[in-house]
């Protein structure tokens, strides 16, 4: 039942070339530390040349100039990372749930289902609901009025899809996400004796998804207050990202976990968001922008880059000193204003000084 | 079936007067970039000017001082924002749940459910939990053991409500919040042979939820240790916020995404907390008080004002060296203490040579 | 039915001396702000001497060194927060859940479930899952294929559990947490015509999960890559955590909630990790380490001790004045140099005219 590829079938399949015994035979992906025999693992970066060294793999996916770093068995690649990911692919087909309806599931008369979906136990489809081919909703699931799913499409277990939501094809949002939910918009309001409170908002936008988006886990968006939040194609969320109201984020975007996002930000295609980084909202980042972890971004980003904003870490103690210091920063630029003029006075004094004792 | 109204008919509601022609049809709210005919929507800020005035929008409800910025009809409203959102409110009447309980659900015996409820499918229903007038509990919510749901309150799907908590009238809870876990509470303990190790606090407070609260998606609001967790009226959560054990949240604060607060914190009234802000245990903010966004909250704070504490982001090579110089501002500062005695010592020099000089 | 206690039979259980009436009857744990009467308290810290004085509590557990600051009964402990956790313990035992299958509960017919295990309604448990003795599973878990559950373990309402995960003894998981959740992983690869891309790496690797594990509300732990995500023995993790692939979490570390830990760090055993505190991918972590609240770790941490990243927070007139300084940190240090180099020059002409003067 397993797959078995010799490195020659690999390389047929997906490019390459074979340096050393073609005939390996391959039975799984491996991690360079921990490879079990028959397994393939991926060189890409000098500073793992011990564990290159003492791994235990049959063989290694390796760039043409770390080729010399090994005697095993090697395939030649200028991408190990990504050939490992394809390869990975290979010998790990994705599971695939039983086609059909389980025992337990809600679904609306009106709901429109192909035949080749797949329905998980305890879940609930509304009215409107429609369902692209070889869809997988997994148990736990409720999908809610008129929202739309494309063909391919996979959602794990717990995923709640709000009213109206659209999402595209070949998508994957896992468990406990939250799309479409309403948007955090109130207004102040006072009563007559003027006592301030807030009114809601309605969020009557969309959520729209386009194709090949994925959605980590326990990950919020919400939907637009009028218009709609916008994910683009091939843009990937971890888990425990908020994307706020009326986002639209490019393109083939990846956001590391913890992100959040505020209302009417628009990120760039290729951008690539650090975990825990925030963008204020109502900001825009340029296409290709790199935030890196924990950066509070507060302006709008017209230029691609990398930018941060992070207090370096230091032991307590060290760090007390610093934070004092940064609070009289203030002083320190004051004072040295002060040295400024004191330095250039006296040095016009000994100006005076010298010329008077030269003539 | 959808409603229009006149100008006219909107401000004999809601109040303000119009300017231009008073019979202008009205069918829908829109935003200024892209409202589509017939809708109305609002300016209050000179930044949008440039949309306004390429707005398709029907008409506008506008500040009485930015009057002259537009030729459309408009309603002049002192708080337009606020006046919008009624007006949204008026067009989009919240959707209402069908009365009566899904197919799928399981309610204890013991249970006081209302026949004005909405509970949907796979929704759990514990012993001795009571549910007011109009409670609308959404599909796939576990509502545990002697908890109680005030008259208009909304529980969106996948909301999980732990046991004892009490919610208000008019809350609204979304999808995948969690009311009433237990706390994090540990204290250290030690094997025989002094091996570490941590021994549970049982949390045995409940959560108290007041009236026209909402919490948002993925929230989590922790039961107190012994006392109560409490979230006072009309305070609005958004998601994936994290309300420890213990804590108080004053009457009609706001509290944007992916905040943190920690233990025993207690937060006034009418505070705004930024995004992605944290609160630690223990302290107390007065009322009134906004924090930034991103700002770690260390101590408390007596006075109500705005408190900051974000590191400015920069591109990462400059980030580098502000970095570096940071973590060398002791040095900085203790040099400049040096230098400071220098030019004393020079002055003094200088002061005598220039005295000697003149005698 | 409720428990009682004097404060004598209290000792004979729990250790500890009695000092004043010993038959002092005891019917639950009590806050000091807060006790009922009846209520035993606790004082650990100076800080609360006012509310000490105040408490309404019938007796309190105190340190020998602070016996003489009440005449209340008391029980004299030398960690009086950990006897207080014992004893809290013996008056809240753990609610039990009624053992047996609850209706609409979908089990596979190839699961193997202990008679003495309590399962939830709309619950789900796929093929080959294994629970040991007294597992409780709250109601609308789901529980993937493949996965097992060792004895006295406690699943509450809505967790999530993907295929293959192994979860230890006693351990306690809460409402809306996700294991076992695929890693974010993609390499990227480009169309023929340069268009790039990402593609997933399958994750193929389990989330493991070792003896006496607690996992807070909505808090995700992904499945490891290749080789395994590991959390280790007693370690305790809060609500809305982030633990990515590939992660180890070492035995009695416990970690405050809003935390990430990014792909492969390892953290070593009895750390403190405060909450919303960051640590980056492939960092290492060694024993006994304190990350302070909020704090970015951006290198591995080879010694015990606390370490902090935190811009001290200010009010925000006076925060505007720090980030501009921060920004011009280059710049002082730059003016620093030449000022250090000015003083240096006026130095040596003043010695100059000095010894000049003298000759």
């Amino acid at each position: 039942m397993s797959i078995q590829l010799t490195l020659q079938e690999i390389t047929e399949q997906l490019g390459g070339t074979v340096t050393g015994f073609e005939g390996t035979l391959i039975k799984r992906v491996g991690s360079l530390g921990f490879a079990q025999a028959g397994a393939i693992s991926f060189f890409s970066d000098i500073k793992y040349t011990t564990q290159l060294h003492n791994t235990t793999a049959s063989a290694v996916i390796i760039k043409p100039e770390h080729a010399g770093l090994t005697t095993l068995p090697k395939i030649i690649s200028d991408n190990p990372y990504t050939y490992f990911a394809r390869l990975s692919q290979l010998f790990n087909p994705e599971y695939v749930a039983p086609i059909g309806v389980q025992s337990t599931v809600v679904i609306d008369a009106t709901a429109r289902i192909s035949d080749s979906c797949s329905i998980g136990a305890n879940t609930l489809i509304e009215a409107n609901v429609t369902l692209g081919e070889n869809v997988t909703i997994g148990p736990g699931c409720m999908i809610e009025r008129n929202s739309f799913i494309g063909d391919n499409t996979k959602l794990e277990a717990n995923v709640t899809i709000k009213h109206n939501t659209q999402i595209g094809r070949n998508c994957h949002l896992f468990s406990g996400c939250v799309i479409g939910n309403d948007g955090f918009g109130y207004a102040e309001s006072a009563t007559p004796d003027n006592q301030k409170y807030w009114i809601k908002i309605p969020q009557i936008g969309r959520v729209v998804i386009h194709n090949y988006v994925d959605i980590g886990a326990n990950t919020t968006v919400d939907r637009g207050t009028i218009d709609d939040t916008i994910i683009e194609e091939g843009a990937k969320l971890d888990n425990l990202i908020q994307i706020a109201h009326n986002c639209r984020i490019g393109a083939h975007t990846v956001i590391a976990g913890c992100v959040g996002i505020a209302g009417s930000a628009v990120i760039g295609k290729h951008c690539k968001i650090g975990g825990a980084a925030m963008i204020l909202g109502h900001l825009s980042i340029a296409d290709n922008v790199t935030i890196s972890p924990g950066s509070m971004v507060m302006r709008s980003i017209q230029k691609s880059g990398t930018y941060t904003a992070l207090m370096p870490f230091q032991e307590h103690d060290a760090w007390l000193k610093t934070a004092a210091n940064i609070r009289h920063l203030s002083q320190l630029t004051d004072k040295m204003k002060q040295l400024t003029d004191k330095i250039k006075s006296l040095e016009e004094t000994v100006e005076k000084l010298t010329s008077q004792r030269q003539t």
